[in-house]
């Protein structure tokens, strides 16, 4: 078990002697994670012996005031414009100011992150450093989630569902008209619905990127984001990634509804979803791995005679296209993974649990639930209803 | 001159046969320029002789929809999902299948853009496959906006204006009690103005991350994005990046308001930021370089006796102590720089003006227009009043 960020970061070291990162720290959670310094430019995290932050001068009084890392080095101190001038090439003398660094910290093996940028680990291993892959060191540690994460991302489910109670309420209250739902004088459209979601997760505080509401034969792909205006007797996903704006920490959610009468078809579809998504819940917990979580839910989609990917090759469009489920936290998608290939649990990991179904003649029902992985079982984050008709 | 995305990837080959990038393309605005594709996940863009784009099989239906690329080809069809089944590990997997992919095309020696994943490079290389890092060929090509582009960042740019005045309402019509903003029966917080701004942006389709909202003291650094309630006779720098969520250009904006009283430092300090930007915006056409534009800032500033950054070692914390501007399109920050460094300017390049001072004692004032350079000079792009006092 890996207890802290230091030891996370030694335990990949081997017999490396230093463990470098160069990136910004908005989209990169990993800099975020183990800085807590947020930036849209990029800047350096160092490991060696101690921690060490290098920050655009610019930067120095938030990188202190924010950051956890308590060295925080302006770049000025290596001459990053001087060598600048000199050098006449940005990169160059970016990658010369990391060898000054890494000098001075007798880092001579030095590991990176697998996606560390080949241009600069070149220009470093040219200066006679050993520059050494490994995957990330935070990727363990971050799957398994502190009290304090766990409290960001069901602050954020809260206002997720808080945020669909709203939409739904307007697709609920919208008049049906030849097929077309109507809110007073004019159709009800995918967009207006996407607005008021947006609107109202911003007065928690809160925000979400790219909230997927799929009406129709569309939604039969499981990404499309959606346009246009909502129809009656057509099922509708709505998929959203609520995020606490303060702390960054996502949840995610997906509920399928409809006004109007499902045919058959679909409404046997949304129940089978809804019971493979129960049988998974009552068989999370730690130990069990991502692979058998998701093989439950095939069980009981191939047992009532759906289709699902499992163990196919080739190109596969139809039935259940995707896996189970992803863990969740500063990014939207993380480990671990609930697939074919998803290793154990462990208490405390924040996964997805998310069967969908999709036939481009009926479109797609999916259902999405967040929980907390526990010792005996899972405590399901989202308390949102399952309705399919409104 | 560089016309097509497909001649500046040629350019960028010299001797190599393939270009290739992986990344996911909501933060990779290349990969999004590049593709039209916009994914949260993985993909890989391909140039050789032709363009390809190789998607996981469950985006298949959108990327043939929404791609600029023709020839999409499933990862199934490299087999990814054997692989990874047959060497129990994602990535070795996922290297096997673009060498597979790399040789049915015959390249041999590939350029990848300067932040390729280390990791992968290295594993490709060990494969016998040549890998060239090279700068983002479509880095010259962005910076030169199409009207399409421009038009795009000019709604931004509308958005945030009209956002601007709502926010600047709420201050404005706010009372004063004993040096605190109130608005009715509490005071005024930067968290209320921020929530105004928001949900103005959004009825116009519009979003902008991480709003800066700085009063006081705290406004001495330039990005700090403030917090707690807003203070009378004091600076409040408003700084935000509108952009539109349809086509994803960001523009950007900053104001320096109060209410109240400016004493007389913070007076001057407002004058010479706008006079400077005045000038800067005068001599801005096409083949004057960024570094002259910046120097007219400088040399506007420190005659009216404030130090600069200009010719500056060693840290430098007051005075204007960043960089004149940048281009702004996809990316909030991109080619090319009004600084020191910075290069000559295109007619169709939309660059940011943003002189600022900041002192730890007084507080920060910046102001901030967004330009498209023109062959005879520039066109403002913002059109909102600079006015100190509300």
């Amino acid at each position: 078990m890996i207890y802290t960020l230091k030891e996370a970061i030694k335990l990949n070291l081997t017999e490396a002697n230093a463990f470098l990162m160069i990136s910004e720290s908005t989209h990169n959670a990993d800099m975020y994670y183990a800085t807590g310094f947020l930036a849209n430019d990029s800047f350096i995290y160092l490991y060696s012996k101690e921690e060490h932050l290098i920050v655009p001068d610019m930067e120095m009084g938030r990188a202190k005031k924010e950051s956890r890392v308590k060295d925080v080095i302006p770049t000025s101190k290596f001459g990053l414009i001087e060598k600048m001038k000199k050098l006449k090439d940005a990169d160059t003398a970016y990658c010369e100011m990391c060898v000054d660094l890494l000098r001075e910290n007798f880092a001579e093996k030095v590991t990176v992150p697998n996606n560390f940028p080949v241009q600069l680990a070149d220009c470093l291993r040219k200066k006679g450093l050993e520059i050494i892959p490994v995957k990330s060191p935070f990727r363990d540690l971050r799957e398994i989630k502190k009290e304090v994460e766990i409290k960001a991302i069901t602050t954020a489910q809260r206002a997720g569902e808080k945020a669909l109670a709203e939409g739904l309420s307007a697709i609920k209250k919208a008049k049906v008209r030849n097929g077309v739902l109507w809110n007073e004088d004019r159709p009800l459209s995918t967009e207006n619905v996407r607005a008021v979601i947006e609107r109202s997760l911003l007065s928690y505080s809160c925000e979400a990127p790219d909230i997927i509401i799929a009406c129709g034969g569309g939604s039969s792909d499981p990404h499309w984001q959606g346009e246009g205006d909502l129809l009656s007797d057509e099922p509708i996903v709505i998929d959203m990634v609520p995020r606490t704006k303060k702390e960054r920490y996502f949840s995610d959610m997906t509920r399928t509804v409809m006004r109007g009468t499902p045919c058959g078809e679909l409404k046997d579809m949304y129940d089978a979803v809804k019971e493979s998504q129960a049988a998974a819940i009552k068989k999370i917990r730690a130990e069990v791995t991502g692979s058998e979580i998701h093989g439950i839910v095939c069980d009981v989609l191939e047992d009532r005679g759906y289709e699902t990917a499992r163990g196919k090759s080739g190109e596969f469009t139809e039935g259940f296209i995707h896996s189970t489920g992803h863990g969740v936290g500063l990014d939207i998608h993380e480990g671990p993974n609930l697939s074919e290939s998803g290793k154990e649990l462990k208490a405390g990991c924040v996964v997805t649990v998310e069967p969908g179904l999709y036939y481009k003649d009926r479109g797609g029902v999916r259902l999405e639930d967040v929980v907390v992985v526990t010792k005996s079982g899972c405590k399901n984050l989202t308390i949102f209803e399952k309705n399919l008709v409104l």
